[in-house]
């Protein structure tokens, strides 16, 4: 647990709520991680002893990786880190058969790696088309089909979303791309390793994946991309990757990233099921306590762990910072949001005024998670909305 | 040290002479890394306190690469891999310079993550000049000033090669680009943290350097981009890197790669007046007891750790595997070619015959290199090269 040296008022507790920004690594992960800094350190590439043992590992965990999510190991390529893999896949694709179409389908609640890639990609002439979502931030499928045009060529669909939790009918999806002979990628940093991920039964053509969501370390990525589809690199240089990513392979990152999706694979429900119970408890106990809250995302379609309220009347920020001198960590808004301090446009997506958006907090529960610190929560944060809806000018309650 | 568990020939010996492709963690570096991966494992974009000391640590950081190479921390932006940095520069710098030209220039010699990016730019309509290189692997800087047209963007010209350690007049280059109003990209991820780097006396504007080069970890390099210059990031996204490069940093390498930073900052020239005389002593003792082997790059304007030979009548794979089998790990070409088994282009631009080429080995020395171990080099070095050039179908000596 990180020790709140800048906090003396944190009374040392540290409870960490805010897994989807990114987690702690594994103790196995980091058993295993460990000796590729300083004994097995050769570069994989090279054709002597030192190289041989990381490049084994590096296909083990190639290997590891693919497992997890139902691919073939031949069909993973690691990058540096989620966003990395997005731009990858739609720069990639889209470039690789521009012969094909100019055209682009989105949804407006993708995470800003998709969004700004293509916002950029509008530049250099391509059609964008961003589909909207329902109050629950869901896609509809039908959306899709019907903004499907001669000129399409790539669709992509976050699997689930970082801010609100809410999973997409991805297979719906697939049916409809498949049929009209265009291809699908989605982002899946939030939910590989977190849910149980098919890509085969999912039908997607490209899913971006991130070892910092899984307990992993930060540093490593991949994107999984289906045998016999083309892809231009973002990045060149050497062989590595097949000639799909170059540079120097971050070996000891993707050795962690390998081990952490091997225990994903193991324990994935036995988490899920856990971290859902918390979450279910973190809900309900903040319901019965606090008014005038409301949970965003789907009620049933969403990822264990999240927990995303709105409070009313209240700014976002100011719970977060008086959660913070609690010792807990919650974020407002999407992690990369967090600093820009603008309205979240997952919220303004799902049609939340910018003022009930602005009063939203997420928590995102994972493995290390227990009861006692969940129950905390549920305790200090009556006070704190109190506290804060006394000071708003807004806010009749109490007064 | 690896353990040759893979190699029961090497006698537990094992002497690492391959440092330009990668290096071994300091131990300094290593430690202080470890609290990133389960202590304080925060988003530095997150605002509780999980978040602070991270977010401290990637600025401190920034501090110390800038300070290292003398530029100022706004100038540095962090990357994965010096690949991605000179990726990032030439169609970064290049892009957003598009109405200037379309004009490029750069060298025969520079390291795939350069010529490959331009490869691929020619495609999109940029116009690239290759300027040849002398028998040592210079760069004329008269060539450059020759090869400047109205629609001349950038020039880039790596600091030293990664394969015959030739250092280029980078200052005088920068002169004449400078006169033209021209942008300079230099290719430092030789140099930096091996020898003393000065940009601002070196003129670029902007310089590629990666820490697994200088004795960090993998997964964390720079790019310094000096103030004013405008870059079209390649990787977007959240806001990280002040938006010039998207995506969670990697924060334990970016801790560890600044702590390299302050340990090169510091040991730099001791590191290599110790590491040139190993250098000069492999030299003279390969010199006095090989026949027919020629030393390739230049003389005196090298890198202080590197030894690149050319041995008549051999393949230089061979001398690597019996090298290897004697627990000795060296280079045969650059690492990034050495599993592709195919000439050298830096060799052939030097105008070393096809066969002359791939009898090339490379030692590249590192600060963990010892005496002995050089002296072991020497002494099993002339029965390798015996042995093979007997069976050497090309080769009449000692027959």
């Amino acid at each position: 647990m990180a020790k709140n040296i800048n906090n003396p008022e944190s009374k040392n507790i540290n409870i960490f709520l805010d897994n989807a920004s990114t987690t702690r690594v594994d103790d196995r992960v980091y058993i295993e991680m460990l000796p590729y800094f300083k004994d097995y350190y050769g570069n994989p590439s090279s054709i002597h002893s030192f190289g041989e043992i990381p490049a084994e590992k590096l296909e083990q965990s190639r290997e590891s990786c693919a497992v997890l999510i139902g691919g073939a190991a031949e069909e993973i390529y690691f990058t540096s880190c989620g966003t990395e893999s997005n731009n990858m896949a739609l720069w990639g694709i889209a470039r690789a058969y521009r012969e094909k179409g100019n055209h682009i389908i989105t949804s407006a609640v993708e995470h800003y790696s998709i969004l700004n890639p293509l916002k950029e990609m509008q530049k250099e002439g391509w059609e964008v088309t961003i589909l909207p979502v329902d109050a629950y931030g869901k896609v509809d499928p039908r959306d899709v089909k019907k903004a499907i045009k001669s000129s399409t060529v790539l669709v992509s669909i976050m699997h689930a979303n970082n801010e609100i939790g809410t999973i997409q009918d991805i297979r719906e999806v697939s049916g409809i791309t498949k049929e009209a002979g265009i291809f699908l990628h989605s982002d899946g940093v939030a939910t590989a390793g977190i849910i149980p991920v098919d890509v085969k039964s999912l039908g997607v053509d490209s899913y971006s994946f991130s070892s910092q969501q899984m307990y992993g370390p930060k540093g490593a990525a991949a994107l999984y991309l289906k045998k016999g589809i083309k892809i231009r690199p973002l990045i060149l240089g050497g062989t590595q990757e097949r000639g799909r990513r170059a540079g120097t392979e971050n070996i000891p990152s993707i050795i962690g990233f390998g081990k952490a999706c091997r225990i994903a694979k193991e324990e994935i429900n036995d988490n899920s099921v856990q971290i859902q119970a918390l979450r279910d408890r973190l809900i309900k106990g903040v319901n019965s306590s606090i008014e005038n809250i409301k949970l965003n995302g789907h009620p049933t379609q969403r990822l264990p762990g999240n927990v995303h309220m709105s409070f009313e009347y209240i700014e976002g920020e100011s719970i977060i910072l008086l959660l913070n001198s609690e010792g807990i960590a919650a974020a407002s808004g999407s992690s990369c949001a967090s600093h820009a301090l603008k309205t979240s446009h997952v919220l303004l997506s799902i049609k939340l005024s910018p003022a009930i958006a602005n009063g939203s907090i997420l928590f995102s529960i994972g493995k290390y998670n227990t009861e006692a610190e969940i129950e905390k929560v549920i305790s200090v944060l009556p006070g704190i909305a109190e506290k804060l809806r006394k000071m708003s000018p807004l806010c009749n309650l109490g007064k």
